[in-house]
């Protein structure tokens, strides 16, 4: 079996996100929020069946663990209410896409964070969408401020009501920036990567993981600038009289396989141990197109960790084993 | 010849920090700047004697392309008298420095930034660097609030006057911040490599090589995540119908190899055309131990780089050749 820990919803019917444009409207003008369009099965398996569901055939992929697009998630939008509004409407659209495609699809929730707000908040929705909606882990954004930076770090003890939420449910949470508001980073070329590192070195500076056995987090990009610093990251521990990474961080902390070619695939998996990789695609994404230079799609992973001639034990953990363990809930679903 | 293209002056005097230190409390009191403490050029020695150069000596480095320390800039501190002070005492420092040790160390300046104050203000305190004490280049602070990104992206046209000063002089920038008082971030672990890739992303969004042909941008830390993710920002630039990237940006952008452990540096030269290598090794700076697994020093790139059994050709052009090209006013020292 292959799962596909990173896929988001991109493909969402039109009246989804005409409806999000008129929230947003609504909240700037004072009136009432609009009511929720119709959407009907048959529109999400259009949305599906020819986009990612095609890709996912075509590429070999059995499962993949679904959440509502991540640049759209735009914390920074509106206040708490809004916040929270949209995450339930984006959430309820991946439950539906998981109930009409169980077999392919499973969900992961984007949260009602807001800037300045305790992501105490954040708790009902998680729970909801775990215990109600059979969603497997959540997408977290260490800056709802959409890239000024205005949070703690996630090693604060601010997210800790979440983090201790998050081990009661035994899900792991995926770290995700969404779209930025600020010029100088492009959401999917910097912010995003900057991000992933930007966590890393947090999780280093701190006991979060001590304080936390528990906890699991997904860094997605392939760990962002980490691995190809690997060396400058294992120095810097050292430097801070941090233990080495192996035991302060990479008990807790996974990467996924979005990189976008061979060399930077090779890289991955030559310095991370195998047990600390989930394959992902962040597919229908952030790299649509093909490579020249191979003829097949940016974003078509699978092809590149095959290329790798992993052994038959350590092919069966990228691709299926690891993320049965890291997402225990997906280990029931699938026995289920 | 083995050039170095990115060492900073870590281990200055203890009275030049000191005298930062009165600088900035009699700012904040309101009081006159005190006098820039006497510092002989035996105290000069003693602090390059036992460490930059015993280890450039131990490395085989011939020559240093040399600046202030980039932590130190902190631009965000005081005004921009404060900022002009402190960086023509640092420059003056190392000028100094390459006075004392002309065969070893090449200037690069730090610039008099301060945040919103217009970059054109920095043009002087370059002008003076280059022409009356000989530098080669300056360091260029993307972000001087110190990581919290307020300034303009460095491809708006509101940096355009500092380009074409440093057009005329025929000088590189490196793009480097500093400190940060952002706690979301730790300096040498996630804002300088959040800033590389931000840069680069940025010079692929713009037109910025196109209007200034002759402009040339090193990018330290080996490009940041760049390298790693190619295959992203050659899928992003498809994307956002950009020209390719070898077109658009790699005439004009430099790689440093202050990557610090081997597999980095393999992805490095796999990746990335050798005419646009320099190498470098950001010492004596951000990492300062021996690896456990080498024996040898993270910082000590030049052992990476050999390993990699470059044909002679290339061998040149990354440790000598293309710092001489991307630095014309080496090339002429050097001459002379």
């Amino acid at each position: 079996m292959i799962i596909d820990c990173h896929g988001h919803y991109t493909t969402v019917p039109a009246a989804h996100t005409s409806w999000r444009k008129d929230q947003l409207a609504a909240w700037e003008a004072g009136t009432a929020t609009p009511r929720y369009p119709d959407i009907s099965d048959n529109d999400l398996r259009e949305s599906i069946e020819d986009s990612q569901l095609r890709l996912m055939r075509e590429r070999g992929v059995d499962r993949t663990i679904f959440s509502p697009r991540a640049s759209a998630m735009a914390h920074h939008e509106g206040d708490e209410t809004v916040s929270r509004q949209w995450a339930e409407a984006c959430n309820d659209l991946i439950f539906r896409v998981t109930q009409l495609y169980p077999d392919n699809f499973i969900g992961v929730c984007q949260l009602p964070q807001s800037p300045g707000v305790p992501i105490a908040n954040s708790i009902a929705e998680l729970r909801r969408c775990v215990e109600e909606l059979g969603f497997v882990g959540c997408n977290l954004n260490p800056d709802p401020s959409g890239g000024h930076w205005t949070s703690a770090p996630l090693t604060d003890r601010s997210w800790y009501p979440f983090y201790e939420a998050m081990v009661e449910l035994d899900v792991p949470a995926m770290v995700h920036v969404s779209a930025v508001t600020n010029p100088n980073f492009h959401a999917t070329g910097s912010a995003y990567l900057n991000a992933d590192t930007t966590a890393f070195m947090q999780f280093v500076q701190a006991d979060l993981f001590r304080d936390l056995p528990e906890l699991r987090i997904v860094i997605p990009h392939g760990g962002g600038a980490v691995p190809y610093h690997w060396g400058r990251f294992r120095g810097l521990a050292d430097m801070l009289k941090r233990p080495p990474l192996d035991e302060s961080v990479m008990r807790n902390v996974f990467f996924d396989t979005c990189v976008y070619h061979q060399p930077g695939i090779d890289l991955l998996f030559e310095v991370i141990d195998i047990d600390n990789l989930l394959f992902g695609s962040e597919m229908v994404g952030a790299v649509r197109g093909i490579d020249p230079r191979t003829g097949h799609y940016f974003d078509d992973t699978r092809r590149y960790v095959e290329a790798l001639d992993l052994a038959a034990d350590d092919r069966e953990k990228v691709f299926e084993r690891n993320a049965r363990r890291v997402y225990p809930r997906l280990e029931q679903l699938i026995k289920a």
